[in-house]
């Protein structure tokens, strides 16, 4: 088939590769044209401007938007006009469906079809296939089944669960409903994300400080004295025990390898700083949650440590340590002081 | 190698079989006698005694424990006047690793060697094999490698990890330090695991809410008004889902392939009554967490998830029930009566 | 001043009452008609509609709403084309603050003001006088004035601030800012309520179970074992307790006296369910911290566990039984049966 | 009566004015001998050694210890050797209760009595009166009576509450239970007071933020965009705020009366750091409501934010930029570079 990508950051240019690479026919764009270059080498065909991509292709148009959140709505006021009855406008990136549900709307009353589909696979995504969530009608769905074949990982890379009718999920895409209902699964999904490695990173925080008997600590009534400084001596090998439990433990995923690919040779992890982003999907779906009335203190926690970690508790904390001074006469002790 | 096994429950019964077959000689106990006949058709010795147990064994002998944490001290106290200097006793089951370090100095006075293995793997060990988490003496640990080796998945079950010189960890099984270390890396693996399921377990409850819009909605003082109920309509398939998941995504996982497998067929999960379980190495997780000054914000919500499950919040809402009444003259809503 | 009120439930009724103390003339409309009867004998003014209640108030006119947030849209509906250029709009309700700046520039296109006050003191404010946090137009402000102080607790009632300029904020009320500013503080103002009211609960559920070394406990591998069951034996009295804390000590406060009072002669709060609502604030105050990047660690968990007092987490519960079904075989112990 | 006061710290110096005050004789020792000096100008005989302390009491001794519970211990084999049977010291500082059982236990041995009393009422206690939760044996407590009824607020200063048989908890001081019921509901007391806290530092932080829509935000895949920054344009002024909320409002307490008096004049408290330092009984509290199954997960996030606050999350976020970087190819962002 033939498709037009907007957008060739990691993930866009690395789709138009396993795109070309199962015989699909790509027509790409990018605001840098640098990012278009090499993929013009592997058989794309690059186009400086949208007016162009549009051309490029034939109708009915599919152009698959592969751009920051923040900016699909400033995409679609280009591209639309171009646009025409027929044409599909999918938005592999990461909004929220909310938007989805309004922009579906908003095209529709042009005829064009939109649809929404939360993509999942980073990097590694080229030579994995990407996990495909999709949301729109269901014949548009099933007319880019050929694109969503070639990116997804396909049958065969996972065992197969009992007893199951085989569907296109079990190939990594599938039609999850209608307008929206692709990034809300989407949503959760990176919800779920956050979670695990908030869940990864916190015990591996706990074996990091396993040794922290060794550490003198002071006897003042602003630290609480460790009360068996003898049961906290163990240095553990983190590259070690992290390679373990990816054999036979109840806790191996995919993150867990990379996290034991991280580790190895850098423990201390020191040439990070801490300072965790987050794209918004973990904010959605937390704030999904809350409609609902769908208690989800864990996703909620991984969440707020990612805003911890970037300083966005500093006024809190100060107030703490306000209200500690007035009614206690506490005065902070410097940072790195006790733990 | 000769090693007799204490506790033949689901997991002390597989890891039997799974050494017999790997050609150790396993002499068995259980306080349930009927236990071990399946074991011995398969090739081990059953022991109606614990005496029996020790006087069956040359030594020094090997005996692993696999019990419930809150009788070890009670077999313990049976078993070490029958036991020699020398010989070794091992903890397979989820002990506190402060029991551990006291239980390996007790012993150490009779010349016992003591190890701590952190045994994670499940009913599925029998085939997957166990990963192992071991503490305690290096020269024990080297000993006991057959068994250890035996145990475990061994190399070749899963991708090995670049840039790495190959240990025993690739093949399953750790000496993760002295006494103590082992079951200080499993429970630290369980709080990681409590983490995880509870991280599914929320998105799967957002994404099984997805249609909450298509409910009618109380317009009181009491209830929360759904802003966008046309944006909560989605009948969403959670079997297809967590099938499509396991594909391509971040958030693969043997967790997700069983839930996946529980799912099937079984969307609802009405079978279940959702009062789970713990069975202490998240609460020592969370309380070592406390003791070294460690965040843990996503383990603690997860096993705070499991009390709740139970009930044990009951008098804490009654407290919040009676203030609302006391402040804001609120009655309480029946059950069920909203979200 | 003249002013119409709508919606006599506990909370409008009672702010009536207070208004006609100090000489304020009263017009009163609610649905169920009976409510405004005996405001009637206290010198209110009742109408049957809210057209009488309109024709009724000289112009411009006041029109305070104290209705569920769930109709202040409807209410809204009818009233505004009943009104004039230069009348006021007041909604005292739980409005979340985006409708307030959506209601006010709806309004403001008629010529109407609309004023948006927070209102909080529970059924309590008709003696104590309610604590109102307002946003919109200073002008309107200004010129409510005279109602505002009617209704708030007045100079006096606690301990002035040392150093501080008295502004109206030391009487009860302020202008915290344009449109929606008022119900942005009250939103707030109740996320902390929440965290109070829980911060108080969970430590009377720990002192509730200060006990618990008493129960007979089972030793299995699904019950993790009480470490030192005789340092739980205390028999405590909450009402005592909580009486106690009301006196020098850091945790006093109005929601503290209230608790003591529930818990006299009624320990065990029997009378209630534990079925706990919440009115929307709650969630607000969360999703405006999501908004912002604000960590809400402990908002967001007060909140999730009223929702989790519903019974909302019981499909996530069921999800995590089966997978430990799945991966341990573990099978679900009836409720009640362990903590 | 006579008392020793040993520790004579921000605590212990105040509480020996108020015992002057109310006639009792005070025989006092600091580890730092100048920090008797302004006391014995009020009337306070002051020691040089523990042994002089001891000589200058009349048997049988009332020993009060208001010292770090990280020194407890080894004052307390100081001055136990030089005690008699029937002698009582008191431990009225920040132990954890499990060590007041075992000390009691030691301390009976050689017929002394042992009495542990949480104290709570800060810097504000020599003029408001200390809240006193008492535990030990009922005899004891009757004999120390006339102390405790000195160093509480006593009757009068606060509301009573209705329909109450009044008891010595309506004077500020309570024998809770046997030994270490003090020190529990202490710890408790102080479990409640960080989620109080934590519930006010959250909730003003939401108002700082309140303006964030001013700021200009980055459009990068990285950066969540903020949904309506023209709904975050407020500048709200907190320290009429908080004043406001002291009156008529579900939300006053005595901490808010304290925040408000450190927002007076410094609104963005610019003078701290907000490194929070916490004293023990918060760790003790979670660590007793893991051992109780009871959960509390307001309190301990409002821990693991003062955890947070003091850096001991830097490696888990360390671990986080690495698993982003590895299945993402996600740069870090510097700090302080978006919300």
């Amino acid at each position: 088939m033939q498709i037009g990508m907007v957008g060739l950051g990691r993930m866009g240019s690395n789709m138009v590769q396993r795109l070309l690479r199962n015989g699909h026919d790509c027509v790409v764009y990018d605001a840098h044209p640098a990012a278009a270059k090499p993929l013009v080498e592997l058989g794309a065909t690059a186009c400086a401007e949208l007016q162009d991509l549009v051309a490029q292709l034939a109708a009915p148009r599919t152009i698959w938007l592969m751009v920051p959140a923040a900016v699909v709505d400033k995409v679609l006021a280009q591209l639309t006009p171009l646009m025409q009855e027929y044409d599909i406008i999918i938005d592999g990136g990461n909004s929220s469906y909310h938007d989805d549900i309004r922009r579906a709307a908003e095209l529709a009353a042009q005829g064009i079809h939109y649809m929404d589909v939360g993509t999942s696979g980073g990097v590694a995504g080229l030579e994995r296939g990407y996990c495909l969530m999709v949301g729109g009608e269901a014949a548009t769905f099933a007319h880019l089944e050929p694109i969503f074949a070639a990116l997804s990982p396909g049958a065969g890379t996972v065992p197969v669960t009992p007893d199951r009718v085989q569907t296109s999920a079990d190939q990594g895409y599938l039609h999850c409903g209608p307008h929206g209902a692709g990034h809300f699964v989407k949503m959760v999904h990176n919800g779920i994300e956050y979670g695990m490695m908030a869940a990864y990173a916190e015990g591996l925080n706990i074996l990091h400080k396993a040794n922290i008997g060794k550490q003198v600590r002071e006897s003042d009534a602003e630290t609480t004295p460790l009360r068996y400084p003898e049961h906290f001596q163990y240095d553990l090998d983190l590259p070690e025990i992290t390679e373990l439990w990816r054999r036979g433990s109840v806790i191996g995923s995919w993150l867990l390898d990379l996290t034991a690919r991280s580790l190895q040779g850098n423990a201390a992890l020191e040439d990070y700083t801490g300072h965790v982003s987050d794209s918004g999907e973990g904010r959605w779906a937390l704030a999904t949650a809350v409609d609902q009335g769908v208690p989800t203190p864990v996703l909620s926690a991984a969440l707020f440590s990612r805003f911890e970690s970037r300083g966005n508790a500093e006024y809190a904390n100060r107030v703490l340590s306000a209200m500690r001074k007035q009614f206690g006469g506490h005065i902070e002790k410097p940072k790195g002081s006790g733990s």
